[in-house]
């Protein structure tokens, strides 16, 4: 997944018209060239598309054609957030890392809350 | 990078109750066993302070502190989204094979595009 | 307000394909026509343009175009959610009754609040 | 509903600490309190709640219980920007009074349409 996420984060900055993204035949560009609300917008709308998903295909039994869905809907909400850390100067590996960071605590919390408890 | 979202995958299905995660001591076991609509409730939670976060920080002129928190954010939002994809049987991997196949067929599209505008 | 949001109302039902609103002719009945999904990504949307509109007002320290773009950002959240309730075959009304039910309650709450810290 | 709405608004007002609202009695005094980001979350939250609401009613049947909920869901997200409207010095009233102006217009517009096309 490593090569993934950088290559797709080369393909999304690359689309900035600074680094020659065209807006007439790239959607991407065209969303830089719009700005942060409209980007921000895509965040809220995709986190709600995420959320219908979801409940229609808990509704189908979780049956496939409703999963790939879901799937397809949860792609759209990363991609515009790496759309939106480029638009801000950032990349999706310092969120990554932030989520190491934490779940490197957390893990570590909880080890300790678990001791803590067996000791009682 | 691919190692990171490999182990948070893990780490976030080990805290699943039926994997023997403890709602009492793990915020991810408690949101497993609360069920679907706490765990979407915190993608539209969390969608909006991503939000806000990033109005914050371009109204700060992109400060590093305001920038951290954005990235904070966005942590926030991706780790609820592996928390979601876990309930419901999917994993991060799944997004992004569909990111890379879109990514694959629209920079064709776009590269399709250019050589038609290049010929008239 | 009363007769607003109740010709409000008649003007949104009146719209529903079902009682002969025109899509060719109506954003609204468009919307009806498209369905569930088609209408509740409108909320979500219009939930994030509000946000949105409020941080760029309050980052415009109030000014009045500022102001009245977040007015009119909550007039297309709340005509959506007019929208929302006639699809579902619920009215404004109901939505109004449940506050002042809540409202009396939670006031109740509160004096009875402030008697007990007055006592102590 | 014109005195409920009204009435409401003077409710919600009241609470706001600069009016004696008391954050220690008061759900509402404590969330202007916290200040704009407080209050935007819960936008986000309860249209999020809204959604989900509605999904489950639909899956229900539209089955009175569901029903109720979504209600109770809708004058949640209702309230809130209510609460966003004080918090902003704005009040439900311009909000109307702009759907008014709106639903005058496309009317206006519709009726238009409709006149072209009998014409043709």
């Amino acid at each position: 997944m490593h090569d993934i996420l950088k290559k797709l984060t080369e393909v999304v900055e690359g689309r900035h018209p600074e680094q020659g993204g065209d807006p007439e035949t790239s959607y991407v560009a065209r969303l830089f060239a719009k700005g942060d609300n409209a980007i921000l917008k895509k965040i809220g709308e995709e986190a709600a598309e995420v959320i219908m998903a979801a409940k229609d295909s808990r509704a189908s039994g979780l049956a496939p054609p409703q999963q790939a869905l879901l799937v397809g809907e949860m792609a759209d909400l990363w991609f515009h957030c790496m759309v939106m850390l480029a638009q801000f100067g950032l990349r999706a590996e310092q969120v990554l890392e932030e989520l190491v960071r934490r779940e490197g605590l957390s893990g570590l919390d909880e080890q300790a809350a678990r001791k803590m408890r067996t000791r009682e």
